[in-house]
């Protein structure tokens, strides 16, 4: 798919239908978001990569809005290393923002739908997912194929608009 | 561009032609920030797009890593609103990554490269873009025709190995 329509094309999506996403399309996925840059070529991520049924089950109760979880064929958790002060956990943050955003738009030029949903409850997290202590999960990424409409460019997106998101040379 | 293309042709670049950008391309990389995924669709953001070679100097002020700015054909501010906690700032964040990464592959999907650098003289950047009280800017992200090589996929990224970062099912 062409880069500007995978950009356009990307939705939140919630609901996928009962089809697995092939070997070597996830790998693609998950090779895109390994190349993500971020400050100072830190890449302060690791990708935890779950398709098994009975874990995605457990998943769902990691944030109350992450119910759907099960319906995606895969989802990825994305984890990171807590930082030890302010300045830190917001450039960690921001290379998380940087990861998730290229691996989405990744699955999208491959026709798989995404959805993010948030990680609240980090102990359940890390017994679901074995990660080490010092880290925590920032979000989950649900993949899949979408159950109703397919990936189309948005022609009105939901946003503000543009000459109210973009100033020239001064706000 | 293909969207897989422009992912992994995308790398930092701070050498640019003396060449602009048509109004046109420009417009759809900023169209394409716009639509950047963000936390409950908040779209934390405003851009300032710079062009003015004199602001461009001024602004290569903002950080000690920023001093190649001016060769830019054009700067886009990524200003946020500071938020009051750090839940809040943490979620900002994140969303300012998301909007850096999809500008980024969009301009790369039209044959523009971009180089991102901080801002840290907030004083300074707020006096040269004139952004309101409580926000600040996160980054600048410049933009413009490589000078030296030209933007194709890259074969062999410096980054930690696919099965270093990517774990399956359990960390």
């Amino acid at each position: 798919m062409d880069s500007w329509d995978a950009i356009t094309a990307r939705r939140q999506v919630r609901d996928f239908a009962d089809q697995p996403i092939a070997e070597a399309t996830l790998h693609q996925i998950l090779e895109a978001a390994r190349r993500a840059p971020s400050a100072r070529n830190g890449q302060p991520w690791d990708l935890v990569v779950v398709s098994n049924k009975a874990q995605l089950r457990r998943l769902a109760g990691v944030w109350r809005g992450a119910g759907w979880i099960p319906a995606s064929a895969v989802t990825v958790a994305l984890v990171v290393p807590i930082a030890e002060d302010d300045r830190g956990r917001l450039m960690t943050r921001f290379d998380a923002g940087q990861l998730a955003t290229q691996l989405t738009i990744a699955a999208t030029g491959l026709g798989v739908a995404s959805g993010q949903a948030a990680c609240a409850d980090q102990a359940l997290a890390q017994q679901i997912l074995g990660f080490p202590d010092g880290h925590e999960c920032v979000l989950l990424i649900a993949l899949g194929y979408p159950k109703t409409r397919p990936l189309v460019p948005i022609v009105r997106p939901d946003r503000r608009a543009f000459d109210d998101v973009v100033h020239f040379e001064r706000w």
